[in-house]
């Protein structure tokens, strides 16, 4: 195993504001990189967070568009709205909201190599809006490593 | 984007021990919070890792208790225990206990900004037992940053 | 709450090459603490990333082999691949591939303390392959701490 060792010098600090318009997958790669670039980031890794409990972060294929459509399929499978939730006051998107963002998460990581996010070939990295109607969301964005 | 850089100079690690009493979910968020100000946490974030393979950890909604039983019900159709499983020798919960961890984790982490984590407002920090008996549990925290 | 803090002054990098025979759990754990050794790893933590949408990384039961049987077909039936997808043109066991590398992520972290990888007493480190074929999978494996 081949290991690159590097001094760590920097924790640097973001926030991603995202606007949502309702159930489904959005884009945030380029803001990530964006951040990456504007932090000097050189060898570390960016880590992400999602200050909520309904919209989640996802790595996905970014390739064929179906397959985002399919996972929301596959999510509303696993937490249909019409299932008898005790939860119901906020609406009947709300309980499987809460379903989807634990399945799926809010914490994660991504390797940054030589200044570049090492994202594999196909992936992107997704904003998960699981509630029907649009929602301002944050993320607060960090880069460990050398700067 | 508005970054913050600040000089990266500590690791922290601690251990939490947990007592759970059957299924459902434990807020630890108070216990975090008192261990980013006994480390002297400033800018960084802080790691939280779950030594078993039938509980995890969850963020998710600490206002209304009514979402965490719908959480665990939500598992339970995921993950029910008459299924015909293969591994059945330490009880009937024991295999779908593992697949709930399975999709829900046990690596996950917080941010910590100006010495406070970054957690959204309905958001709290949970151990959830996936077993139906108590048992110990121990999470490996860790902060990562400037102290 | 007792924490014993460190300096922090490393950042490794190295990837991992794992081949794949088809659909099933592999088990990484070695490769990790090999990779613990060899970076001179004190006190901090390894992050691991699957670069891929179709294989994921999963921390779970090391003991009974019964146990990974049963973590796939759970999956299966979460993700079933007659399911009417949208995303077909890659093979009936892509779409459920990606579904099932949503649900358990491509992201995580282990702490290291005492040079010693942090797992519970049960804990396997496994990549999951999630589709019919061989597949080459490559991971990034990162420590931060103290070497």
């Amino acid at each position: 195993m081949n290991i690159t060792a590097d001094r760590i010098d920097t924790i640097a600090t973001a926030r991603l504001a995202i606007e949502t318009d309702g159930e489904g997958f959005y884009e945030v790669t380029g803001e990530v990189q964006r951040f990456v670039r504007d932090a000097g980031a050189n060898n570390g890794l960016v880590l992400m967070y999602m200050r909520h409990t309904s919209a989640s972060l996802v790595i996905q294929e970014n390739a064929d568009h179906d397959v985002r459509t399919d996972l929301v399929t596959a999510l509303t499978r696993l937490a249909p709205a019409a299932a008898g939730w005790t939860h119901d006051v906020e609406g009947p998107d709300d309980m499987p909201a809460h379903i989807k963002t634990m399945l799926t998460g809010v914490s994660l990581h991504i390797p940054v190599v030589e200044a570049t996010l090492a994202l594999g070939t196909w992936q992107g990295i997704y904003v998960v809006e699981h509630r029907a109607r649009p929602h301002a969301r944050e993320i607060i964005l960090q880069f460990v490593g050398r700067a």
